[in-house]
């Protein structure tokens, strides 16, 4: 006798898809598979990063007489699985608005040599990263150590990327690419955030930076910084306002101490500290120095974390 | 002559072993492994994730009119590399506690079974947590994209599964499954909490949910909420008491905001909402508002977090 | 026509590397790859676990008659391993600060062999760390579980063994191997940190200990904790100082709850307990039980939690 | 300065494909890889081994109450790819005619119905093929050992499926992988030859058969037979004629030792014996026991090459 | 609609495979495998390789200062390893044979000791066979060429090793590492042939070597050479005989040049020299020098037809 | 009691290894691995088919579009790994004779430099071996076929690069290369011989071409025909003279029959037809037809044995 019912079990498996697909309104005639790959998205990252900093992430047999080489076989293969990616984005998503894409694959086409031509530019900025970091860490010994151990850099060249792809109307493809680096690093920043030169992730597990904050230049925070919504403002019908700026405005040279939240669309002017663990809702003037005990003399009424 | 004195830290380390087994009463003569194995339930927890939803965790080239032959395949060979698991936690904890084990053979096989049976039914759960999900989260534009990008799901999968074989008798392999998802995802859920339907944890990172935490339908949470013990109580001889229910339960469609402690059994009531940063160890009464300002307002005694 | 001008954008990725080759000052002839590699240290690493640990962290068909064997070809295989890497930190160190390394071979093989005679005494430090969380958890129902389930265990491993690198003179390799466990795990543990035996993390994800941190025998935390600096002291020029103690002492038996955020060169006296989501910048007497009620009522100034 | 001059060879070896295809009439601008694979190919003969003898050739754990369920997955997964295999082959074919394929996808779909609706029936001549070694070689002790030691039993068993292929009208998928076989075994059996039940190859080393050899049920061979053409007649242009049937007829019941070279459309009449290393390029009656001697008008007795 | 009719085909093979076990008197409820598995002993003999040849044939990056602990460990592991398959081949033999097998273990555990014991010796043959080719072979430049290059070489490490199997009653696993061997080689060598010292086979594709050949010392053979049976006698059923002495004795210093048969249980004098192509079916006195000429009674001088 | 004596084994053979090292004179204190790895020149030619036929031999997704940046790269990274095999070769070659090599690292550069100028060159005269084989088989359907399921084809490019290697003085790497074709083909071919453009080899098992042997353009050959020598002559002290022609040289346009054995430094004048399982040690005139009746005196008309 077999040890499992495995019939059986198939049957009702095979029914509770039926009935999600039935509920979710999905065509049970559809074959293929029409989402964006976990698994292909991280390969073509992981050439991409080979592709910026060939002699540190590239393979470890690479001489520097032959980066170029190495440099245009992996860009052709990285954009051409992307290209890929971007089909199936784009189809998907014509799929969910029900709008006819004429064009599908010469704006696939359109988008991947746009975020191809973006690369040289995503690599200066990344160098400014690493360079805050090498400058503002004391145990930072070199910009080798800070690309190749902060878990931050990591974080970085993820959301380089993946804000590029969200720039050019691919929101998905940069959901997949920001998730890899958080499940790797702790560090949860949404594509959608603006963020300038020189910013500086300490330790980071815990970071969260929300949908619509924007970061200035030379920004330091560390772990557990939170940059999240103070509330989900709900329309007439009771359903979430979409694409609406909820999350702070940081501008340039300000820092931020481990485990402090900042919620709601406030500014932190130029040059302000906000110290470790401060909970924060309201704009700071450039320049202040906000410590925790500064911030627990306001009255708070309900402050939501989310972000 | 030879870099390394290979044979005598060879030596000290049997030396080593040997000293740490007589201290802990092993038996030296044992041969074989008689644990079971994290990469093993790797792999089937990864196999079974394909067999729940085939289309979007199978292989990448399933087609739509092959999904039962994959899912019974895959749940076959899942089952029985499972069976072998069980086998080896039920002769594992035998021998801790020295009673004979006659029927582990079919005990093994009983349980599997029924972990086998249950796989429907938590397929259906699972489409209740990704379904909230997309509806509590303003950014998720389908369940397409939670299934494959939220952390959140993903510990969700893993503790539905883990949460069935502590059910059944099974803390250990339970617990590797549970940690799997804390590695990857930040989010530490106890396979032995019970969490109704629906249920939808944000960003994630740092959550902690307790052992003996009881959670009803339709509860929300964010990144670094703990739902933990307020003391551990200790027995006669001051050791732990093991067991006893020290975990907060949360009734139905309570939301609860990042980087909020939740200690001790305490009970919040069904609607109300727990704002961030709050340190809580008092029962909340149905549809209240928490937030850190009151809270602060109380003379807390010592209240310890850990989970 | 083809997709994408690679051509162009390996020339501007081109022209980005030298201009930042130039700004650093760093020297286009050179060839090869001269800073260590990450995925070699993870798999010394993981060889290593092998030889502490061989029935529980070495392959999965070893037998206990053959350890020995299996310990001494994974010793020899690692250690000639880890001289390589050995070597090539101390000549990427010596590039950096410009001294000549007459006997750098010589150097790395004698470090590479007082490594090697330490591991013995590190799986002594280490089966009391195991011990410590088996005694601490009242979840944990084997010391088994403890070594192959807890994220807390995994840190203590990579520690322990950075931690010696780092004593060692190799602040780069102790570097990643700290930064591969907390990719793992969410736990940040400096490798320059000294750690009593006896140590329990417990759940672990968000803990940051820093690089002077010095923390005393039998002591437990919980998630989140934080063990950092309170400021970062500049010199005449600005610049941070370097090596200065800066972070706390722990001392015996202390126990530090969740998120508890310990900051500054202060003491925590044998035996205090520090609560859950404390802030604390001052010396705390042997004994002393803190809580955050308590820790709330001092007037606090700045408190930077960079650690 | 560089080793070698990678960007001169790249050139020389540009010039040369472009040369190559403006000789052979091939479109530069094609993009695309229109020819079968016999990387893939040798994936899907492998499933398809598996899907004939799941037991023997299926995966090592298989159980046999699992078998369908193997035997099911392996299949639908064979069938698909090889769909696409087939697609590729008529696509290029259509290329190389010049002929329009208005149905190429229906036709493609309909062939790989035919070829998996065969499988039963290569299986059971498969069996013939195997008890036939079995009880034709006093060395195999069971009919497991001949169908995981014999290269006969490999040979045979790409041999039916290719032949299959061929007759299907998919000669480039038919030869890919009787030429894996060739590669694995020595012997090179061309896909359209016609091939009884009950066929045995001893040794098989170097063993041929042509395009239009004919074998009856219940045939013997060794190794190092030759069943060729013995002449290639031209055209009138002076062209080689195709697809006249050029090799040998053996009738049942033949045995040909090893060596044998049988040349042109001659006929084996039934139960006829050749002897080893005979050169034979006349027809020979049924019964006939034909030894190198008497095929060279010498007087030796009959001897049988076999080993 | 779906394209293949996988239910039909899977039912069909279903019924082909029971009537298979039917006919072949097969139990239908017997689950598992019995039979060894060809990828298991390729495994195991390769490691083998690197235990006999530790610093040519073992992992690449061995030092001879670590020879010993590669050595020891993979020695135990292969021996290991090879239990299981003994275990198997013994228990497939006593289901086949009908007898109990109430010490199989215990047998397993001889066998497999014996075994590992004869290594040594089986190293020191296989160096007189390297060294036979080095002197034998103009073309050799070292024996280190002639232990990496040579497929003899290859073929006499897989024949001495399968055939000390079959001595101790294991000719399953003799003849699968042997056809292993073939594979690679087109070297057929019956692991029951018994081989002296200094043994050298040239270029090697064809060669054939049967189960009862006697080799003889500083033996020399070229491609194509078969050593077989002349007959296969049958007894009064008509069923062949087995076990019968019926192929050649080759005494010491014989050479055979390419594509020689040498049918029959006669004997080759000591030093007799065969010339290439030769029939032979006789006895030779030791010292003759048998041509091709000379076997056909024609006049032609001895040609030798190794290359 | 472990199951089997592994320290003794062990023991024994390392006396067996110390032993041969004494007799073969050889270093005990040598570390290291100084001959060239087989692996790693497998790898080097499967690139190395990539560069020159990179959308038929490349990677399967290759575009044509993207083939001179593969190439480049593949190129780059071939010929560097080569280089490491060419000094392996010089440092084991000067070991071998005792000289010392003041120039070993600019030799090796100027060799593999070399090489890498000549494939255009080799990647033109495979196209005639192509072409010869499209054109020279009835059964060929394009050249594509040719290349992808001739095992002829496989033999000529690594032919065509050992010989190349083996004109630049590396030996050893050319044989490791040319026994790769044999293991895969069975066609044995020495890298030393010299051979024309359009050779075609057809089924190929059992071919054997000797090291001097000379082949002209144009010219066929089917399976099992040996180019050999005669006989190895012996200077005054009894061994064999080496470097020696001794192998058939063959004109243009000849086409040998499968199973012909041409034996010595004869002639085969331009456009011979060499019959099958001829027996051949003397010159032949141009154009002469000779078959198996003409050689053995007999009065057979000619009789092809190609397949």
């Amino acid at each position: 006798m077999a040890n499992f019912d495995i019939h059986q079990i198939v049957q009702s498996l095979h029914e509770a898809r039926v009935g999600w697909r039935v509920a979710q309104r999905r065509n049970n005639d559809s074959s293929g598979r029409e989402f964006p790959s976990r698994d292909a998205l991280d390969g073509i990252v992981t050439t991409l990063k080979g592709v910026l900093f060939p002699m540190r992430l590239g393979p470890p047999d690479l001489r520097q007489e032959s980066e170029n080489f190495h440099v245009a076989h992996a860009l052709d293969a990285a954009l051409h699985a992307l290209l890929g990616q971007v089909r199936l984005e784009l189809k998907y998503s014509a799929g969910l608005s029900g709008r006819p894409t004429p064009n599908l694959e010469q704006d696939a086409i359109s988008i991947t040599r746009a975020f191809g031509a973006s690369l040289p530019q995503i690599r200066s900025q990344l160098d400014t990263d690493v360079l805050a970091a090498y400058q503002g860490d004391p145990a930072a010994r070199s910009v080798d150590e800070v690309l190749l151990c902060y878990p931050g850099a990591l974080a970085m060249i993820h959301y380089r990327l993946a804000h590029r792809l969200y720039q050019l109307g691919l929101p998905l493809l940069a959901r997949i690419i920001a998730e890899l680096a958080h499940a790797a690093t702790g560090i949860d920043i949404h594509p959608g955030a603006q963020i300038g030169t020189g910013f500086f992730i300490d330790h980071g597990t815990g970071v969260v930076i929300g949908e619509t904050a924007v970061i200035g230049n030379n920004v330091r925070i560390y772990q557990a910084v939170t940059l999240g919504a103070k509330r989900f403002p709900t329309d007439a019908d009771g359903k979430l306002e979409k694409g609406r700026a909820r999350h702070p405005i940081v501008e340039d040279d300000v820092v931020i101490y481990a485990g402090a939240t900042i919620l709601g669309r406030i500014r932190l002017g130029r040059g302000a500290v906000i110290g470790g663990n401060v909970w924060l809702t309201h704009d700071v003037p450039a320049g202040a120095h906000i410590s925790q005990a500064a911030s627990r003399e306001d009255s708070l009424s309900l402050a939501n974390a989310g972000a």
